[in-house]
């Protein structure tokens, strides 16, 4: 498929590369740095998400015919940068954190290497990818983290851009849910893809008893029946007579869910369905699935929450120049020095100090250093993990971040992560980034 | 173009059509209904958007072989369901709010009557459309109420995902906006497009001397210098040095913007670039561009919080069955009773009550009318506005509401409704919705 990228783009990133072709400092050697300058508001961590998704898009960065015309008619840019942008693929390097990791304030999380023009060109795909992705995953991360290892289902396509639901479904089960109800991440990402019916499946219906039969008859006694649609004592004592006690489940979707859902255990147990399990799906978040932590919950569907980021929608990263090369062929390290936005000029690597327990105590940027010089400067009481990995080298994707297979790589690597913060990480509370960042 | 929206929806769409076609109450003719409960919070009218895109997807919801067969690997649906999803095309008829028109809680924004089957599956689709793209448009209507007429321009496509940069970039336009950064909704939907250069366009250089002569020798004195990089006030002295007083427009993008703005202004004018403009862009919601009514800015660029919906994401527009008729033919209301998610059953039309001087006083939910019934029932003191037109008629879309020209008359339908709100719905503050909801 892949329709071209190129144009869900800010105009100046090419009326940037118009001007520097016009002056000849478009082929300058430059390094762009996408970092965030902070978590959200009250978060102690961060989680990358959406480099597998980046890279394909990065692939599909092109400027066909069509998109040459129209720039051409509304005089964008000049003939020359057309003729540039006609033969445009990215040849440069990309670094970056393996997507799943955590991050911190000032983590050097993508790092692009390449001709000035070749690099800044990507800055608002490359911004909108991390960012909506990674606020996603940094909310479902939290959400996975208090649901005391019950499953979570994402379930928000409805509320978010309808390609932006795809995004955030991957984006999820990456960072620990256990399935999604949206079709395409099932199919394009190999998330796995759940959903039985909604209210107006029972409204359909003469009566919830036949809508009850008709799913069952559909589905098998195992399916999950929807049960507030009027009322729920009523609704579960229908559902265990329909199915008999091999229902599979009840979906909960309205009232006070504490008391509800200890009302449904104690009715299904009563009515011999001990093996009937329990989902609710009501507006939840981090703050109420951790308000259910005692209760007989068997899994949890979030949906608005997860899908805008729990409160921060966007991650705030941020893709600044932070060297070139000077002629002489020296790194020049830039940055500007805006008040609140300066940023940290040079080249960087980074890596995560552990302790001697393999716990995390700083995230260590080490600047004016090469992202392809793997030592890491451990430290004698622990050791330290390097955090970029090169994912496109002279223009070549490594081909094992893409797709189903790369999507499961990272949710695999995000587990491991998980393993390695500071248990305070895992407080709701507000509070600083749970390790320090130093830049060495 | 248009690849296939079908997929971007949930599993559940199609199970529930798949559990009907098997007890035969695929075929019930029904009335969904899309609606808000409430605003969010605080909001005092909300924004309908989305609309010229949503006809644009129903349009292309189809299944090809790719989805039939994935469909039926993953054992999704069974045979009689595949067969009719292969010849899905909504056949029924939507009425709908015009895009750009006001809505308050209750507001009957979509009625779509055809098959359960045949709407049921649209629901996803319909919601993540007019949730993300209203949650855009009413965040927009604000920030455009308190800008005292200086042009906004849209610049967040880097703070959300990237296909729905493009939506917000219309929704932005038709509630008000002067433009976008984004090239997409440019081509596509005829959103004026604007843009110059970043920070890094400056540290390119060697100096900010040689950036602004570069860019000059580009675009003309009449561009837009970024002046922030380092220090403004230097900045600006070299803008209007290398420029001269012709310079079009400085741009800041950090500090303390009333204090800086001002300070420009005067530096501007003591520099004889009298007619030079300032257009300021930094992290800018409804809030701090009311905070700058005082003060000489002449454009505005919003980024993170248009894009966001200014703290509410998702509109929060839901989609329910509420008719369906019986074997005899007659319309049967339904509606579920789940606390604080109960529905108001029925078929609906809706008018907005106008007093004498034509300002808006109600919004009257009319119970068990027909849509298509455009009698208003006025009240003697004033007149109604009728709200409800006719969006696809049996499967055929009304082509006026499409593209680049749909998007202009979006705009303008906008601009005329604004002037019919009661003026304490342009107060920032929290407060209930400007206009109570009426059912008769």
């Amino acid at each position: 498929m892949t329709e071209t990228s190129a144009f869900r783009t800010d105009r100046y990133e090419l009326t940037m590369v118009d001007a520097a072709i016009q002056s000849g400092t478009a082929a300058r050697e430059c390094q762009f740095e996408a970092f965030a300058r902070h978590l959200p508001s009250g978060r102690r961590y961060g989680i990358v998400a959406g480099t597998g998704r980046l890279l394909d898009l990065i692939r599909a960065f092109r400027f066909t015919d069509a998109e040459l015309t129209w720039l051409r008619d509304n005089r964008v840019v000049r003939e020359p940068t057309i003729a540039w942008l006609a033969d445009y693929a990215f040849r440069g390097t990309i670094w970056g954190y393996r997507e799943g990791e955590a991050y911190f304030p000032g983590s050097p999380l993508i790092t692009v290497d390449g001709t000035f023009a070749e690099c800044v060109i990507l800055e608002t795909l490359i911004l909108s990818v991390l960012n909506y992705d990674s606020s996603v995953a940094s909310a479902a991360a939290r959400m996975v983290s208090v649901s005391l290892g019950r499953p979570l289902a994402e379930m928000g396509s409805r509320r978010t851009g309808e390609y932006s639901g795809v995004a955030a479904a991957r984006a999820a089960y990456i960072a620990g849910f256990a399935s999604t109800s949206n079709l395409e991440a099932g199919r394009s990402w190999g998330v796995p893809t759940m959903g039985t019916a909604a209210h107006s499946f029972t409204l359909l219906h003469d009566s919830e008893e036949d809508a009850f039969r008709a799913q069952i008859a559909a589905f098998g006694p195992a399916t999950t029946l929807l049960v507030d649609t009027f009322d729920v004592a009523a609704g579960i004592e229908l559902a265990v007579r329909v199915a008999g006690p091999a229902l599979g489940s009840i979906r909960i979707d309205s009232g006070d869910l504490p008391t509800r859902v200890a009302e449904a255990r104690s009715q299904l147990d009563s009515l011999g369905a001990v093996n009937t399990h329990i989902t609710v799906t009501s507006d939840l978040d981090e703050f109420s699935i951790a308000a259910l932590s005692a209760s007989p919950v068997d899994a949890f569907g979030v949906g608005t929450s997860v899908v805008t980021g729990s409160g921060s929608p966007a991650a705030g990263m941020v893709y600044k120049l932070v060297a070139h090369r000077d002629d002489a062929g020296d790194w020049v390290p830039v940055a500007k020095t805006s008040p609140a936005k300066s940023s940290v000029g040079g080249r960087k690597r980074a890596v995560r100090r552990l302790d001697s327990a393999g716990i995390a105590r700083a995230e260590v940027v080490l600047i004016g250093e090469d992202p392809a010089d793997s030592t890491p400067p451990a430290e004698p009481s622990g050791r330290d993990r390097v955090l970029l990995v090169p994912l496109i080298t002279d223009g070549v994707i490594d081909e094992s971040y893409l797709g189903a297979a790369g999507t499961t790589r990272a949710r695999a690597h995000h587990a491991a992560v998980m393993q390695e913060l500071p248990i305070e990480a895992f407080r709701l509370g507000r509070g600083d980034p749970v390790i320090p960042t130093l830049y060495r």
